[in-house]
Formats: structure tokens, sequence, C-alpha cells
């Protein structure tokens, strides 16, 4: 069996958690990928190219790797909240969680009764968990709500407040055009900074985890001693172009500047 | 219409071309990595986890990129070369041609008659780069034999000599196998850089194209300073595992010995 | 052309249906499953690992053999009822029915005007069942609301009273869990008992199709006796482990007491 | 980069565009399909057979063509749209809009803030147009409504008037329903064409895009001279049955009547 | 089960079988081609966009209309032949067999023992015709061997004398091009013609089928007048292109010669 | 990583391993399949519906289940060879090996230099394995000619000389109608049994791995009695019909006779 041990959980045992998102929506990109020395893999059904079918195969190619398997889901909806949970993902984030009303809908769709309404058919999840997954499950799946609106930070007292929410994942860029500003993944100007100030003491202060997206190692890193336990170090898309165009790059600059040649290659094993 | 400008034409212009290999069989994956400055972009049948279907959703994908797309195929067999270049590929890397025999049977396979024994119905080759594809198609495809063997390297000349070829592509990993040397991507020791050397010149003599694979771009550079003319900088598969796994290794790093966070993210752009 | 023959002209024929769920997500194992004997097969969109894709093409394998071809969808969404039937589906199975609105809903979704609002469009439906394909749908194509928990059971009078429903169909599981029950499949406790009585009751009482699931033939039967009309015995995914299970358990079995081997095998035919 | 120059700057050096509808699940025949000279290709993904996996894998297939891609949904849902976006598709077409609520969710869903709820992360679209898409994209993506219903012409005033929307689009075969006529595409009666009429003078006035569906070419050019400036021309599934058959027929009609065979084919290139 | 009746009994019912070729990788489209009137429905791996995963659908998907369903190979390979059948073909169309040791090969993979080496286990074959298909897959199905080269012609009469051979299929394209003339598909010049006859007249002589593609009806039926007893009807892409393209340049003629519209529209039902 | 212990290794630890074939091409039910107590899985790439693209999914699948990956490739061709060893099969089963040849080419494109040829690139190999995957893979790989003619056990001696072969598995079937016997998996007669014998004979001698076809858990034991170390227990496909069959036989059999019902169901767990 495949190891049934959820979010927090992982979190307690390692004080914070490093995601990478898959956006590539393919099983051997997200295996390697997986391989990687994540602590959490995402697959990310709302930007990625993902679709369902794709995001049962992921999962199953990373059930191998010691990783906690996320979904993003694309929107608030049950259908796909409930068919990527059997399909064996261990938690869902869910975009555009601007009230609590939000907050208690995409539990109600995460729990089984009574805590919630999800229908009982773990198919793929008791083979890959055993036959005990649903005894277990309103126990290690998590429940994360994004907060990425000026409504959702009004309210995000009240969201924190939802019984079964797990905690909260800030997308930088979508809160930042919903405050007038132009998207930002690292450098916040005052009023989104303050926004996600707010979102982050609630989730210290009720004991909830608290994520956000970083874009690089720095950014990561500087977010955990913020009091970020969940950090999202960029996505597979994002390095595999990041680092070809930074390989053509210096072969490009090379042929223009020969001399600069040195003895070291890119490569290291 | 798509550009149908085969490998010598874009050579002309450009006296070397750089080349990235595409290992993981998406389309997306194809399309973002295709995008990063490459000139040309094979899609590796061989090693790559590529199938016949997959590798027509990629072919489709980089033919808005303006981009020469080859594909390596697994083996000198008639079947995948035609329906290779039936799917719009425009020219094929063929492993473990040894001899002339087998670089005769390569061109054969990828010529329509009089020079080989290609079948015709181009469906989708005539759909992309216009109805008269089939009358251009011998001059614009090219086929490239992989030298990787010490029987190639012995055979070399004859093999150069072989009509229809444009050029050959050494496999460093596998001809270092076949010298009973370990496999060596850059620091070639002195058997493998001499039978390195010996294809080399024969091509040079020959004025037809020489290709290598390389590990990463100062390699790259090196090679095309040494006579190569069609460079490989690695593989998606290679740009997506490194870069993560260096932005992972970078914020574990960081949460060892926090003092070392500096100003500058990892991310440009 | 395919028999565009519903539930209820195959219902009067039989006098009850025996439907077996597919779960697994693949064309071929939809065509040899659906060949055992049985009168309808349902894709289960819902706990299956199927997407719409998947179910496209498991659709059409199943067109060649004599089954009512039947889809659950994951939840009560227009978008994927429409999908389906348009696919080829003669009915759809809708989880979470809990009151006469949404039974309206579903309803309203699945007929042509005047008697709902499904859209007109049947590509692949007028393809395999014939050009007049929309004429008759309202009519052949049935709807089937799933009761399954304390809030349905509470309203099934008025759900039942929904013009255009054709049956109602329980799921013991979820209806368990719902009252708080352990999840039961064979062994009804009282209040369970009861809330599937009732239920069975108002169907009979107004002629509407009663469905439920059953584990193994011999509770299908049962139920069968008890007065369902559409009864599920169990599913492509439990009968693949199962047989594996028990064949390998004999044969570990054997490898610890070889003394218990008998002439027959367990093959027959 | 593709071109990134959406319906009314199209609309703008065309005076009007002709639409083909891809139904059919495949790459291959979409790409053939936008080679025959349409101005714009819209992947049905509500009546074709087309699900979110495979209009991605179409939209990397026509993107090398110089048509527009749009995708016309299955329904009013934010996932789905959101999703075709950021997969490069260049607008929607959304059915069953009946009301200005309906109206201005869809733009809501179809725009960045300030302006809608779109969520930030066009993987795909800023791969393919470039890096700056988001910039553009609530400036150059399109938002069409389907009108089908009796209730959607009742409204059409207050539908036009929502902010965002770019025209409309009838759907003659469902509104001929609603209207409790026989679903017609060419000779409308008198009811359902004073239902065209009115919307499309709501169009004019409000200098807004007046879609319509044709079955040939000759409805085509006449709705084009009735003031309709966005005309869809068949589909590629009724192109490929209509022409299978006609040559079909035509054999067998020459296999009874063999006299009737004349010197040319019915092939022309 | 699906009807098992091959390519013998069919044609001597109908004197003639009249074939259409599949090159679009879909299932639905092939669904739909496939009930347009045609006899056999080829599955064109060799020049069709069709991997043997696409092939697999394909053949489901046609299995409910009543066609025969046959499968040209990319190339004289023992793998797809058997995998070809073992899916569901009911015979192959081999490419380029140019010896009489060519076609006792296909010959030899495609007949069980004793009169070939064709690999027991029929697995989708006998779930669809019937568990005693093996017993008569030597009589059913048909092995036809593509004669497109000048030495195939000269070897005609040995290739005829293979046992197991139920016939041959010109080629004209390569058959032209091997010949040194342009590729002809309905105007042969005398070379070729006289090619086609000598094909022809030792068939006749033999009893064995000849076939032959034919890009029109016209074209089709002379053939046919001319002996030939399989004949081709051009391929579902060539449909589709031709009636897309056909649709628009009337709509592009009438917009530029709006006086040319007449009351009929393209569209026949 | 994944466990990269090969056949040996696993057999010195168990005295002989039970092993399943899967032929549905799908990766749940293959996952599933693993997950109930076979030591050995092995994808039938010869008689399965399985193609390479499905075979990746399906090894990706089950590398998370403790069993061993083998696939029994269609024919004795290098390309599938290597390309299911790179994608991550810890061994393959080869058809119709008929002579030292034969082996002697399964072995050689099976290892790498200088014990064979097999080419250099194990992409998703080492990402599942390890980096050091290369190293030890000529070791650890297993390599299985199959023995299913009347010429192979004419030479089976010779072909059990063969260096670097592991082991033969006999295809009772096949080997049958080589045998002009009708095709037989458990009682054989004289001259099948004489053949088995002698191939089982020569392994032993050898010390080599002598593997067998069984339809049941008996005939899978009395074949590991009789000295063979490899069973096959039937396939995922005979296990999925002949589970289902025989429930709704049972449900046919209670409707005609209800007095049968006894009380215990067919389900247990």
């Amino acid at each position: 069996m495949a190891p049934f041990r959820g979010l927090n959980r992982r979190m307690a045992e390692n004080g914070h958690l490093l995601n990478g998102y898959c956006a590539i929506p393919d099983a051997f990109s997200a295996e390697l990928y997986a391989r990687q020395g994540f602590d959490v893999i995402t697959l990310d059904l709302q930007h990625g190219l993902i679709g369902y079918d794709a995001a049962v195969a992921m999962l199953q190619a990373i059930t191998a790797v010691d990783v906690l398997p996320l979904v993003r889901i694309p929107w608030l909806d049950p259908a796909i909240i409930m068919k990527a949970l059997d399909a064996g993902a261990l938690g869902v984030t869910c975009p555009m969680v601007n009230t609590a009303a939000d907050a208690e809908r995409l539990v109600q769709y995460c729990k089984y009764p009574p805590m919630g309404q999800r229908s009982l058919g773990p198919v793929r999840a008791a083979t890959a968990y055993g036959e005990d997954y649903a005894a277990h499950a309103n126990r290690e799946l998590s429940v994360i709500a994004m907060i990425e609106t000026a409504e959702a930070v009004a309210n995000i007292e009240s969201i924190l407040d939802v019984p079964g929410l797990d905690g909260v994942y800030i997308g930088p860029g979508d809160l930042s055009l919903s405050l007038n500003r132009k998207p930002q993944l690292e450098e916040f100007d005052t009023e989104v900074d303050a926004a996600i100030d707010r979102v982050l003491k609630g989730c210290i202060k009720k004991g909830l985890i608290a994520g956000i997206f970083a874009p690089g190692p720095e950014q990561a890193w500087r977010m955990v001693t913020r009091g970020f336990r969940f950090v999202t170090l960029s996505t597979d898309a994002r390095a595999l172009a990041f680092q070809a165009k930074s390989w053509v790059e210096k072969f490009r600059l090379l042929s223009r500047e020969p001399s600069r040649v040195t003895g070291a290659s890119g490569l290291k094993g």
C-alpha cells in the first residue's frame, strides 16, 4: 500500500512543506519532477493543462514517490473534488474561496458524513491506500482554500472559522489584480503586503496552515521565515522553460563571445 | 502553410544549428520547450517516452514555432521512418548505423523513388507544408545516421560515401560503451576522442554535417569550435529535473543556513 | 443503426434488468464486461476512474453489444448530462438528488423542449441511432435519480411526483452514512432498511422503477424479489479484483498445503 | 509567437468572418479542416465529441494556421471557460444565455479584474501568444452569448447592454424548439424569423456582432446579406459525412445505371 | 456477437466491394464515416495518422456498423499484423510486397498453423466475434498484398501463386513513381496502364481479387467495369477537406459575386 | 526509488514466482490487478490490447506495488525491447524464439555492451530505479525466450546454451498448434507433454528458469510441482470476464429457480 499520511501529519514531522506545481499534463514529467526533492506535489487542474484523465495517470505515477499528492481544482465544484479524491489525491486546493459559505461548501464536498456530503466510492483511493481508506479519509485529507481577492481578505476571519478547513493558500498574482495592482509574486507593495499579513496572522492565531506561491528558492525561504508553512516553489513548466532558456542563452552568448568559455559545464551530474 | 525548409537550408543560414531533445511525451511541454530559442527540436522516439501517437501531437504543437522538427527513430525500421515523415517530421536521426549497408537502407526508406523506396502518401506533411510537399521532400528532408559503435567508426568512410546521407551524429555515451569505456558525455578519454575525431574529419572532408550531444552550453560551444555544426544541448527532461532539483536544493540549504539568503531571487522574468 | 430502445421498453420485455457498473476507464474492458450477460451497462463517471473522453470510447465500444448504455454522472450538472446523452448514453443516473427541485432540474437537463431545456445537437447519438433520434429521445431516454441521503428519503414522495422521472436508484452505502450507520451493502440495519422500504413502496405505488446496488448475485436476486426492478450486480473492478485475488489465494493455499489439489481446475471454458 | 489578434480586429479587417465548427475530437482533423479557408475555427465542446484534453491538442494543432481559435463551452461554468482561455482559445461562445445576469456572469468569467474575475495563470496562452498576453487579454478575447430560447429573445436588449459582451450567436435549431417549432436551420417560419430579426436588429443598433449557424454556403451568404457578420458554415462532421455519402451514392447509382458515367471525376485536385 | 464474415463471403454476395480509407486517427470520425454506405472500411496505419492505440478504438467503434474492418499495415512486420488481427481486424493489406517471398511471409504472419505461424491469443477478436474465432480465422481473414513497384509487377505471377493470398491491391501513386512517372490516380499513361493491366489479368486468371484506389466515384466505377472487384473510394481526410473547401469557396464566390445566390442550399438533409 | 531487484533475486527468495498477465490497456486495471497478490506482473504487448503508450502508463502505475514488472513484446524486435526496458520494464518475454540465433539476438538487444548492443538512455528507468540503473541493468534485467514451436523444442539445448538467457517460457497453446494438436492449456496429450518435458528438463539441467501459462490455480500449482518456477495464473481479462459471467449466470439461475437462494452472498469483503 502507498503511505496514507496527510498534510497535517507530514507537517508535524517537517515544520514546513515544500510544494511543486505540475502544469504539464504528463505522467512521466510528473514522476520525474516529483523525484527532485519536494514534500508535496500539487497537480494544477486550474491553470495547468491538466484534465481529469491526465490527472489520474499523474496521480498513479507519483504514488511510488514519497510525496503528498494534492490537486488544485479549477473551481469550487463537487464533481471534480470528489473525482480527484476518489482517484487518490490526498487533499484539494480550491481557488477563489471568497466567503465562509464558499469555505463551508468546500469542506462539505471533501468530507464524508457526518462532517460533509462526499459520496462514498473511493475506487482508486482504496486500491492505493488500503481498504480502510474511507475510515480515515476525513482525518487525513486536507482542505485548503485559496485566498486571492479583496473580498476573501475582508472575510478571512469567518473563513478561518469554518470547521474542517486545514488552511488557506494565497495566490499573490490574483490578489494583486483584485487589489488593482500589477500581478506581483515577490516584491509586494504596501496594500498587497498588508492583505497577506492579515491572512497570515489569522492563520497563525487559529493554528491553521498558511500557504503561498514563490517563484524561486530565496522567496520561498523568506515566506517560511515570515510564517508560511506550506510554500510552493514554482512549477514544472517554469523549471523546464527557465533552464532550457538559460542554457540556450549561454550558448548564444558563447557563440557571440567565444572567449567566455570556461572550464566547467553547466551540467553537474 | 508552415515553413518547409530543411536542415541544409537552415544550416546555410546559420553556420551551425542548436538542437533540443524532447523525451517527455507531451505536446505542451514540447511547445514550451521549442519556444526557448533552439534551431531544431528532435523528438526522441528512441530513448524518450514517446510513442507514435504522442509524436504526432508533438509535431503538430511545434509546427507554429520556427524550429526544424526532426525525429530520432528507435531503430532502422521503414515503418516508423515513413510514418514519422508522413506526420510532418522534416528528417530523421537513426541510431546504430554501423555499416554502409545500414546507411543505404536508411536513405532508401527516407527518399521517394527514384532515390529510394519511400511510399507516397504524406497525409499530414502535405496538409502542413503544402500540396507540393512530395515534389520537394527528397531535397528538404534530412537523413542523419548515428555513429555510436566501434564498428561504425571503422566503417565511417564508406558510410559517409552513401549518397543521400546529410550527415552523421555521434552518441558519445554509446560510443564510449562500445569502446569499453564508461559512458562519457564531456571529457572523452583518448580512444573515444580519437574515434570522434575520425568521424568529424570524415564529415568535414566530404562536406557533410557532423552532429553530437552535449550536456551543457559550454560543451555545446566547444563542440561547435571543434567543427560540429549540429549540436544538441541536453533534453527537456534534464532541463526540468536539473532546474527543479537546483531550486529545491537551494531552498533546503537556506533552511539549514538561513543566513545565506541574499536579495535576488532565482527567478528572472 | 444500433438499437434505439430505452429502459422502459426493455423493462417491459424483461420484468427486471440486471446492470453492471464500469469503473475501469477502458473501452476494451467495457466491451468484454458488457458481453458477460448484463441487460444494462452503466458507465460510472462518478466513482469510476472515467472522464468524458474515456466515456465516449466506451460508449462506442459497447454499441455493438445488445445492452442498454447508461451513464452515472458525477453530479447534477447540465454540461456532463448533455454531453453524455449527445455521445450516445440512453439515460443518466444522477447522484445526490435530495429534493423535488433537484429532480426537476435533472429532468430539465435530460429532455428537449417543451419538456425540458436540453440543447439540440446529438452529434454521435444521431450517428449511432439514426437521424430521427431527436424525435424519439424524450420518450426513450431514461432519467434516474439517486436517493442516498436522509433528506432525499424525507422528500421521496415529492421527488417521485416530478414528471419525466423514470425511477430512482438507492445507493445503500451513502444512505447508510447519511443515517449515521456504517456503510452497508447487504445486511441493512433497521433504520436503513426502513428508509429503503419507504423509497421502494413509493416507486411501486407510482409505477416508477426502483433500482439498487447489490454486491453479489444472491443479494441482487433478493432485491428483485423485494420489488426492485433495476439491480446492479457489482462492478467490473470488483469482478477483476475478486477473481484474481481468489485465484492467487487458492494457489498460495496449495503451495502451503499441496495435498488440497484436486482434479478440476478453476477454469471452465 | 502565434498572432494574438482577436475577433474584433479580424472583423474590422474583413467585414464578416466565416466560422467552421469542429465536432470531431482529433487534432489532425482540426488542423486539416482549419486549412480549408475559414476565418475562425470554433471547437465545439458543447455538442461535439470534444473533452478538455482533446481541445488542448486541437488548439495546439491550429495555432500554426491563420484562423481565430474559439471554443464553444458546454455550459456557463467558470471552470471550463478559464481552462479553455488558459489553453489558448481566443474567445468563447456560451450556450443558453437567457438573461442579463447570465451574460454578466459570462463576462465576469472571461475577463481579468477589474472587469471580471478570471484567475491569472495563462499557462499555454502566454507560451503561444507571448509573455504580455495577460496585459492584452481583456481587449483581444471575445465573449459571445448564444441566444437560443424564447426567454433570451425576450431579454435581448438587457443582454446586449452587458458591458464586455462582444456579440451574440443564434442557434436556430434550439430557438425553433424553444418556440415550439420543428428545428429549422434554413427556412425559418414567421415566429422564428421574427425572433431572429429582433436579435439581429438589437445587435446592429448597439454595434455588436451578430452570429448564426448556416448549413450551407448559400444560406451562410444570405445571413451575411441580412446583417450577420459572424456566420458558421456547417461542421467538420457534416462535411465528412456529406461528402462521403454523396460519393458513395454516386458510385451506387453508377453501378445501377452505368451509362451515367461521364468524363470528369468528382476529384478536382 | 459481431458478424464474423470475411472478404470472400461478402464478395460472393456483392460481386464487388466499395472500400473507404480512414486516415484520421479518431474513433468518432471512423464510426461516422463507416455509416455512409461503404462495404469495407480500411484503417490506414501506413499513411494515415493512426497508431496502434487509435486503431483499437476505431475497430471497436465500427464493430457496430455492418462493414468489413480491414487494416493497412505500415510495413511487412509480424508484430503489427498479429496485433491488428488480435484487435479484431478481419484482414490486412500490406504495402510494398515485391516478391513471392514477401507474399509468403505475409501469409505466414496472418494464418495460424499449419498454414502459417500466427501466434494464438485473439484477445479482442474472440470477444467480438465469439469463442470459436480461432477455428474459423484462417478461412475468414483476408490477406491482400499491395503491388506498387516495377519489381512487384515483374514478379506478379509468382506472387499470385502464393497459397493463402486472397488478392492484390494496386497503389497507382507509388506504382507511377516506381515507373518514373508522376504520381497518377486516374489517367494512367501507357506504361502504368500496362502494368495495371498485367496485374489485373493475373488476378482474373487465378480467380483472385484485384483492388485499386480511386479518387472519385466515376473512377471507382470505371475500375469495377475494368475488372477490379475491390475499389477504394478516396479517404475520410479527403472527403472532409474536399467538402469543407468547396463550401468555403462557394461562400467566397458569393461574397464576391452575390448575384450567384440561387435558391437551393448545398445541404440536403 | 522503486525496488530495483530482478527476477533471479526474487526467485532466490521465493523458490517460484506467480505471474499475472495484463491484456487490458489501462493503468488503473493494471494497478488494481497488481495488488491482488502476484509476484510478477507481465504486460502482454503481444496478445493484449496494449500499445507502447499504454504500457508506459501501466509501468508507472505498478511501480508503487511490490511486483516485478515484465513486458511480453510482440515480436523479436530491438525497437520495442529497448523502449520497454527504458520505460522501466525489468525484463522481457519474447515470443517465437525458435533457434539459438533468435535467442542470441534477444540477449543482444537486452544487454548493454560488452554483453550486447542495447543503446544507453534509460530515461524513465533511471528516474524510477536510480541514477546507477545502467551499472546494474545487465545483472538485474531478465531475458526470457518463449518456446512455442516444434522447431524451438528441437533446438532447445542450443537455445538454452545462449549466454545471458535467464530462462524460457512455454506457450502451451501455440506449442499445441505447432504440433498439429488442438490448443491445450491444461490436459496435454502425449506429444505436447513430451515436448514440455524436454524443455523443462533442459532448464533444470542448466539451472535456468522454466515458465509456463496456467489457466487456473490448480494447474498453476501442478506446474510448480512439475518443476516450473515461473507460472502465469491466467490474465486480467479472463479474471474480469470469468467472475462477471459467473455472477450473472448465478443471478439468472436464481431468477429461474428462486429456491436456490442461500444465505451467503458471493461477496466476501
